[in-house]
């Protein structure tokens, strides 16, 4: 028996539970294979075949590289054109509904070894993405021409990676694009109401429930929501009240770091290798009154496909109940978790 | 050179035209094989593998079936559950987020044989197939306990189908989602500006201008829409203003639907054998006030994956103008179109 759930935060539905269709056949066979004769442009030695560095991080003090930061070779947006002063990409009622390609697109490289996974990640490497991610963000803020820097991770070629070698990618736009814009009036309309930002409410809900909670650490803390589109995603945020990702301490980024490397990893223990995606929503920048927002990180493996329904609706299909998904992946952490 | 572009219709912006991307390499090699030794439910001889048919069509007069439609074996939602009276599921703002799964679900099988495509049906099966899709409209509607009903077609893996066999499904939903409401708003706003219907009026631009129409046929229009999300995505829609499908004359049913099929074979002509989505948008039951709405159908191969930018931001970045997808279609009609 299937039932309608709809997530506060972002306020989409989803129909879930409709557990028939987890089992239900599937007569064809996907493989992927990496092609692997084409030289990567991401590792250690082919540092001149990607664009030179924005940032490289060198923290194990031996002078290589930890990470590196790249402009994107095929960038979607970029400065050549300046960004035109009449018209306002992403508004909801702009004058016009167009401009310019006015944008930034960076690659963080995040190990100088050929791993494709945020699970295979050293300590000091997954920290130092995390640290990569908070300074370009704190950077790309103080150019003052940037609204919003979307940071997102594809992994595996049906996530859209093109390439093997464990990266992420940033945008900066020129405006707060629309699935911010709809959590921001969501948050703004809870906050009005309850005088108390929503999703560290709905933090403490989950925390007191615990049934869709995955891990906890000290400050921070993975669960399942309540209105999951896809089967395992999983949600990570700050425990305590924080509207962005740049103001994480840095004593608290190798907390941060290891419990997503976690999550990824028990997520691949519990359903096996998978493609996934991830990204951070923190608040766009000059918005101050809408500092009752809470930064997170959204991740789901990409199980099943969206497909003509989700399209024409908005509202997605999942199988799963994230109840169901949260236990089975507490059962896959790693012992020492 | 990228641009943004917004939709008029949805308010969706995307990228477009980021040119380097179309050929940036992909070390990916992604393969799809049918697992053929499972029998086809959908093929005629094996009608006992299906729930009963809800609707028969035996259009050819020999008394076989042309078109069957059956409610689907693994029900994203069902009526076992009743609606209940005080919740209201995919409402922006419902006093609960949480509704029972009351809805239904059935499979439109477009033949008898075992072909894939809609582009590889008859004259008669598509014509049938569309006059199905009207008439199951026509039937919820008459039930009252539904106030849309979400036709899609998934083919190929990658699109999301499970079975080969070509087919339609339909969800008939106990509200309106988020997609039409969207669209309603903005019909709306023109509306209330222009006192004139929107949709039409962009479609008059397009017949104006040219550079996005790919066919036109006396009542009926297929175009690139200006803010295209995906590489090759066709809006097919009425020219003259018509609010509902269900409304479609029986005269023009052969009109539309050979055009549907004409758009889907130049599209697989245009960019080989590919998946795709399509589904329909048409004004839900009961909103008089929003007869400017006007319906249309949207069709996409699936070339590009949905990756963590469009997940996290809501912006589409399609490398491929509609302007060129425009014209390399047009190249790709059939002589007799």
């Amino acid at each position: 028996m299937s039932e309608f759930r709809q997530d506060p935060l972002s306020r989409r539905w989803v129909i879930v539970g409709c557990d028939g269709r987890a089992v239900r056949p599937n007569e064809f066979v996907e493989a992927t294979t990496r092609h692997s004769d084409l030289p990567c442009p991401f590792c250690a030695g082919n540092e001149d075949q990607t664009p030179p560095a924005v940032a490289t991080h060198s923290a194990n003090g031996s002078g290589h590289w930890t990470v590196r930061v790249v402009r994107n070779k095929y960038p979607a947006l970029t400065t050549e054109q300046p960004p035109c002063p009449t018209c306002q990409p992403l508004e909801t009622n702009p004058a016009q509904g167009q401009a310019t390609g006015f944008g930034c697109h960076e690659v963080i490289i995040e190990s100088p070894r050929h791993v494709a996974s945020l699970s295979e990640l050293t300590d000091l490497e997954v920290e130092t993405t995390f640290r990569a991610y908070r300074d370009r963000i704190r950077e790309l803020k103080a150019e003052g021409r940037y609204q919003y820097v979307q940071i997102f991770k594809n992994v595996g070629a049906a996530a859209g990676a093109s390439l093997e070698h464990v990266h992420s990618q940033l945008i900066a736009l020129p405006g707060v694009p629309e699935v911010l814009r709809q959590e921001l009036a969501a948050s703004d309309d809870y906050f009005r109401e309850h005088r108390r930002p929503l999703l560290p409410d709905l933090i403490a809900k989950e925390e007191a429930e615990q049934s869709r909670v995955v891990a906890q650490t000290a400050n921070f803390i993975a669960f399942c929501p309540y209105a999951s589109r896809f089967p395992y995603e999983v949600w990570l945020a700050p425990r305590r009240h924080q509207p962005r990702y740049e103001d994480v301490q840095t004593g608290e980024l190798g907390e941060l770091s290891r419990l997503a490397r976690e999550i990824v990893g028990c997520m691949e223990r519990a359903v096996g290798p998978t493609a996934y995606t991830a990204f951070l929503h923190t608040l766009p920048f000059d918005m101050p009154a809408y500092d009752h927002y809470h930064w997170h990180i959204e991740i789901f493996p990409r199980l099943t496909k969206v497909a003509g329904f989700e399209w024409g609706t908005g509202c997605f299909i999942n199988p799963f109940l994230p109840e169901t998904a949260a236990a089975h992946l507490r059962t896959s952490l790693s012992p020492s978790s």
